[in-house]
């Protein structure tokens, strides 16, 4: 017996969804066991081709239309943030979600679970809130569903909202498309949304208010594919960051991503709050950016007209993609060593979105 | 201010929505509560004439496409329950959402909140319900999400299921189309559901066991719509009861609904149960049954094609619509007297679906 347990206590591999018995944080993370979730339980048990792609939406056919359909579930606390609050996020995420796929959102649904004793105030402002965002990105809430758990069975107030989008002929990215020699381009600086959620839970002050960047981005979506149809694949890098989506996209293309840290944009005071909690930007969630794999012929001019628009103003190309080490995500750091950018192991900051 | 008290004492009309300091499970219920926060809260919120039909699903057009789009949450408790469980419960209630419009249900989406400690064997369980469920209604699951939430914040696992469908031509079932002379015919017993997880919860034993009726009605849908064309609307009676989806089309197509409580039927052990519980089965939620509401001449067409699908064959015409009275569901009892069957004023039984 003292030989089996000194033998298990030597395991250092980690441990498959299936051996764990019961649910942790971290499998809501985003990250390693998020992706452990998703590859030992839900795709065995729902076999497609199209859930296989995992990308952020589906895009299914329906007598020659292609349509992109997507859900998302928000429990992000607190309920209202510097930026933002759960009623916009839930609207930007899903417009983002259809966005990525190259969508024109059109049609959202909207489904609350309540906690008995939510103060009606509270339910008015974030229904508020997601009429506005709806009414700024152009989409319509048709369907909806109320549901209210007893107090002390939920935390005030979920929701969920799937959506439905029109991609356009011709439109075709998926994380299984980049290709040695594409660029990587990142639409804006990382880590805003994370670290105001972490920021508000913590009661931390910074002497330049940090917000979050919930934005609904599938306008300068628009203007991308209309500049150029060397679109590869198009992620938001939410929970887990962009060390998720570059992963991901690494891992489906089976390709390597090679980035350079000092060409990734982040904010002083973002940069300053990650060193004092000792939190990695590379995993910090963002809901108003958007990284793009392109041919590198195209690199350039889409650079040009994300700058033009003000959701892409502070574009850059932070690395290529290549063929040495597939599956992996590297950084040039700016010390000018090399480190892995993997995929977070645990849960490094639960309920941000 | 004494005067003043007395006279808000003295109200009796009930209090709307935007009174009320916080939600109440009766908001839940899909009762009074539910239309009353629908009415005051989210419809003007989001004033678009696909959701003012209030029917079950949007159908929405996209390029001369018309598609069915439907959300709805499950936070049913027990998980698992005689004749199903929160996952098969989950891929049913969407699919019967769709096909109330009319529509083949095709796509289905998937979201999970889990709460932190939840086994996962449980979880495992419930994926492997959601899988079978989807195959027997011959959808597929193509988009998903799982959020993770603090132990205490959450109640096991909550899921919601969004879906897509499609309308077939010429088919234009809605709430509001319901005229004088009309058949109300119901698909088979009621109260089987919202008995069956009440009495798990309660721990009551019966001679007879009960079961939730929980199934997929697309294929009675399907058989209903070959029959005639004489269809004006479908309603799958779920929180609320039987008596909630009539009411809705009293209310919307501005008609009386005379029912012969004789004729709607209903198993002796639920009976029973309802009677020593003192529960209206009227108001008792069903999974697996639908109202039609259909053109006087094609009700005897539509009963016999019914019957003849094992999910209707204890089909009934269990009313007529009327011009008198509109807006109102009466009901002609067993002793012979006549009495109205308002909407479901709190809540009878929370967290049944």
């Amino acid at each position: 017996m003292a030989d089996k347990m000194e033998l298990d206590a030597g395991f250092s591999c980690p441990v498959p969804v299936a051996a764990r018995d019961a649910v942790l944080l971290g499998h809501g993370s985003g990250g390693k066991m998020s992706a452990d979730l998703l590859r030992d339980l839900l795709l065995p048990a729902f076999q497609n081709p199209i859930l296989a792609r995992q990308d952020d939406q589906a895009v299914v056919e329906i007598n020659g239309l292609r349509l992109a359909f997507t859900t998302d579930t928000f429990v992000v606390k607190p309920l209202f943030f510097p930026g933002g609050d759960i009623g916009s996020l839930a609207v930007n995420g899903t417009v983002n979600d259809l966005a990525m796929g190259g969508a024109a959102p059109l049609f959202l649904s909207l489904a609350f679970i309540l906690e008995e004793g939510l103060p009606m105030d509270v339910l008015r402002k974030v229904i508020e809130s997601v009429s506005g965002a709806a009414a700024r990105a152009g989409v319509q809430i048709v369907t909806g569903d109320t549901k209210v758990v007893e107090k002390g069975s939920g935390d005030g107030l979920f929701v969920n909202t799937s959506g439905i989008g029109l991609v356009p002929d011709g439109v075709r990215l998926s994380a299984n498309q980049a290709r040695p020699g594409d660029s990587v381009i990142l639409s804006g600086s990382i880590g805003d949304h994370g670290i105001t959620i972490l920021s508000q839970r913590e009661g931390l002050e910074f002497e330049s208010p940090i917000e979050s960047d919930t934005a609904a981005l599938h306008t300068l979506v628009a203007d991308m594919l209309r500049a150029t149809n060397e679109i590869r694949c198009l992620r938001d890098p939410t929970r887990g960051g962009l060390s998720s989506s570059l992963n991901e996209i690494a891992a489906c293309s089976r390709v390597g991503i090679q980035l350079q840290e000092d060409a990734i944009p982040i904010r002083e005071e973002v940069q300053g709050a990650c060193e004092m909690l000792g939190l990695d930007p590379m995993y910090v969630a963002n809901e108003g950016k958007l990284v793009a794999i392109a041919g590198p012929a195209a690199a350039e001019t889409l650079l040009e007209t994300m700058r033009r628009n003000p959701l892409g103003r502070e574009a850059r190309i932070i690395g290529a993609v290549t063929d040495a080490h597939p599956g992996m995500v590297t950084m040039r750091t700016r010390l000018g060593t090399s480190r892995i950018v993997d995929l977070l192991a645990g849960d490094q900051l639960p309920r941000i979105c």
